[in-house]
């Protein structure tokens, strides 16, 4: 079973949000914060007029002898607010910029300290297909979705986050903009506009509440080790409240306001639209703009992605970080998955393949074994992939809707998957022999992980592709069953003999006994581990459960 | 068996080029030419200096108030040529320019009339997915390739022709330069630059005659009703003569040289290289620009594509027709072979799937069966295949080196697909339920084909994806061995009934009896024939075998 993580402790301590509160003339704060923080600046100004519009705001942060500027946001009863999260430790400095003289031409300085554990910085590119954090710590997605999650009573919303704890799940897809329910037609607490549901809105006006409340809970998701993955907009208003369907303009001042309220969130990747092509207010040019939007509005570069329903967006796209891809066939074999990978030459994530659950609806009944199997198709293929859960019954809500408590039988066998993944190369799975033998990922002449799915084998021989192999290389070698969970070392080290062309195989012939059963895969390794290895990597995580 | 096929007295017709030579003033000459077919104008000029780069020399042609500019090439021994193809029937003129007093200003009339039987047009894109003639004739490409073939001596090529019109292949893909084999240092008769083998070339300089060759071949795939893919630069150079590791602007002038000499003749499809990231000496930058280069070239816009090695080009570019895609794994599976499709929103084209042949190297020895189940996994798919053979013996060449004869055992099955296609859906075969039943493709409500593949059933429950389908349809089944090449047709029809949210079967629940083989398959056509059906299209081909 699955031990409770304890992320919480070691990273709360590094993410306390550090408040300037500059009410009277420029003053500068002697002030700390550390790397990929938070340094927030606020500021009292008027409440005349409309501050969402007329009001400009923002603020230049120094380093040496570079600036970046950061857009400022008015968040309410009189307060305008900047967030800035540094990337570098040392000295600092900003200055205000603002067309209102009392928000205008502020400075102070500020010193970023080193970052507390925990605190690894934000998620980028990594390796063409893989992802690290700031600091180069690799990060192997294990995702899950919950779109609504955040837009529930606050019990609910807790007891999500405690799950999450307990989970493998280190991201979580969440929606901004609730989903209508055509059963439940009672109103939210709050809407991200001023005005009154369902349909009168001031599309001019935020409602600040409403943002600091998604803050709140991005900032839970962050002090328990978990990215955010904000999805902008969704298909999913179909037209009660009309945020799927606001003019162009609001669209744009709905990202930059969104923006610069939240990239200063280290744990923050953006995900542009859920199903984008189901909007069908909105034309694939209108996914470009947005996008630039985007990209121009966000200091930190946080990951940008789109995700599709039968359309998929143009991934090439230089606005595009990584491709999230809705398609369950494709990780029904590797040699699918990994196709999207030579296209865009990006990190493939599988962000939705279906869900584990029990509903009628074809993308809501996978068993556990196969949502497992999915993960593990998608990782020897070099790709990621993501989870969700529509188990019902009387007693509860549904995880990928509302959040709550997970009930199906796939998280503990993700956490098994984590705990490989763990001690696999800092560089990541890459295909071993690309459309050839698609069941095997890792890195060529240290680490192969080889997955044999439904296929119920009693004995595999060793045999390597030949790149990076020579006549005498020795492995050791490991039996997983991913879904007992088990890790069983095979007695002895393989010794490589070239077998043909293409081939190398154990000098003495030797072969692997297997149960025949499904689901089993099996971790080679190079030892001694070659001088410059990255196998070793960070430890594997304490939280990470034991068999 | 394979029959003759008879395509060539047909076409022949259609294909003569017309000669309009005038080498005194500016005249009239009262001719005309066939729609698609190849006006020429030669004039007579000076051989001073560096005809090829020093004379600038074009043609305005016009029709009604539109006008075409189309560049001129200097053919050797003073002549100067321009060559067109006219898209519409009707009365031309045209008027040269020149920076030669004696190729400017001179004009002419003719008029074009219909196109003879045979002929098309050119292929372009249709239906997003497919191909078609420029007279709206769907274009179901069964390629084959043949690398040197039109490099060898005269009798081996003229046996190559032979070979195809007796073959179901209706497309080649060719190298314009010649394959470095360093068994054999043997000289060609004929180089594309002037100059001295292996090495003295001078690059400003083409030697006229290697086009007229490449043209008369082109010529004669022409009237044989074959199109000639045309593979502009490759990496079988190695160095020998230098063709792969020109300057830039060498490759730019070469490529504005063989696009004025060929882009009239109707049956070419550019390809800009096989293998293109094995081009060492190239960066992918200069492919983007070759490609535009080709581009703006081209008055026709033939079609254009370019094959990849290990590194997949990015298709998505807008000068790209089509993605032509060499990776055998992704016709294993039709799953796989649909992804690029969704990727590109373009015609996919494995134009290298591994070849049928004997030899040691894992590219080339698949079995005839393999070569033709990879066939059909693309055409459930919605994609096409190319065929190759490297079947080795002590009597003959390679086919997908040389030409020759055709040994291997697929090119009968391949020639019992094309008679299943030329009744197919006008509009093409596209996955039915996407990413869900991949071994289905089709037309929705009209025409279904169902590959089995390696399963040995037997039998299939009848069942159809719910879209557009409603009770009470009524369907004729023909059972499909593509191997043995019979066509079974099932007794009576079976009637559509809801089963449940996503499919349809028989209303009494029939199923259909298969012999427990491989490589069977299923046609199903909805009757009597919905109206507006595309299912009739053209007749198929006399030409094509019976059973």
């Amino acid at each position: 079973m699955l031990r409770a993580f304890n992320r919480c402790l070691k990273s709360c301590l590094g993410s306390f949000v550090l408040l300037v509160a500059l009410t009277g003339p420029a003053g500068a704060a002697e002030v700390s914060v550390e790397q990929w923080g938070i340094f927030d600046v606020s500021l009292s100004g008027s409440t005349n007029g409309n501050p969402f519009v007329d009001v400009q705001f923002s603020t230049h942060f120094s380093f040496a002898t570079s600036t970046v500027e950061v857009a400022g946001f008015y968040d309410g009863d009189g307060i305008y607010r900047v967030r800035f999260m540094p990337d570098k430790p040392g000295p600092w400095h900003y200055t205000t910029r603002s067309n209102r003289p009392e928000l205008d031409a502020k400075t102070g300085e500020f010193t970023v300290t080193a970052p507390s554990v925990g605190n690894h910085g934000s998620v980028q590119v990594a390796n063409t297909y893989h992802f690290a954090y700031g600091d180069g710590t690799p990060f192997r997605p294990i995702g899950t979705t919950s779109y609504n999650w955040a837009h529930m009573v606050d019990a609910l919303e807790e007891q999500t986050l405690v799950s999450l704890v307990a989970s493998p799940f280190n991201k979580i897809r969440m929606c901004i903009f609730p989903k209508h329910n055509p059963e439940n037609t009672n109103e939210l607490a709050l809407y991200p506009f001023a005005g009154t549901p369902p349909k009168t809105w001031d599309f001019s006006r935020f409602d600040p509440r409403f943002f600091q409340h998604l803050e709140k809970r991005v900032g839970d998701l962050r002090d328990r080790g978990i990215e955010a993955e904000l999805i902008l907009f969704d298909p999913y208003d179909k037209g009660r409240w009309g945020f799927d369907r606001m003019p162009a303009e609001v669209d744009d001042r709905y990202v930059r306001y969104l923006v610069s309220r939240l990239a200063a969130y280290r744990n923050i990747w953006w995900s542009l639209s859920n199903e984008y092509d189901f909007n069908k207010q909105k034309k694939e040019s209108d996914w470009d703009r947005l996008f630039r939007v985007l990209q121009a509005a966000d200091p930190y570069g946080h990951l940008r992605s789109i995700h599709n329903g039968f359309l998929i967006y143009n991934h090439t796209q230089p606005w595009v970080t990584h491709a999230s891809i809705q398609n369950g066939a494709a990780v029904e074999d590797a040699g699918r998955a990994e196709l999207y990978r030579d296209v865009y030459r990006k990190p493939v994530v599988y962000d939705e393949v279906k869900y584990e659950g029990n509903i009628w609806k074809r993308w809501g009944n996978l068993s556990a074994e196969e949502m497992v199997f999915r993960f593990w198709q998608g990782t020897v293929a070099g790709t990621y992939v993501t989870h969700g859960e529509v188990v019902t019954n009387e007693q509860h809500t549904l995880w990928t809707s509302e959040g709550g408590k997970l009930f199906g039988q796939s998280p503990s066998r993700l956490a098994f998957l984590r705990r490989v993944l763990a001690e696999s190369p800092a560089t990541g799975i890459d295909p071993i022999d690309k459309w050839q033998d698609s069941n095997m990922g890792g890195k060529l002449g240290e680490y192969y992980l080889l997955y044999f799915g439904k296929q119920m084998l009693t004995s595999w021989p060793f045999e390597l592709y030949k790149d990076h192999i020579a006549n005498g290389m020795k492995f050791k070698v490991e039996v997983l069953d991913t879904w007992a969970m088990t890790i069983t070392p095979v007695e002895g080290e393989f010794v490589t003999k070239k077998k043909d062309n293409y081939h190398f195989v154990d000098e003495e012939g030797r072969t692997i006994a297997l149960p025949g059963k499904p689901y089993m895969a099996l971790c080679i390794r190079r030892v001694p581990e070659p001088a410059g290895s990255s196998l070793k990597g960070p430890p594997p995580p304490a939280d990470v459960p034991p068999e």
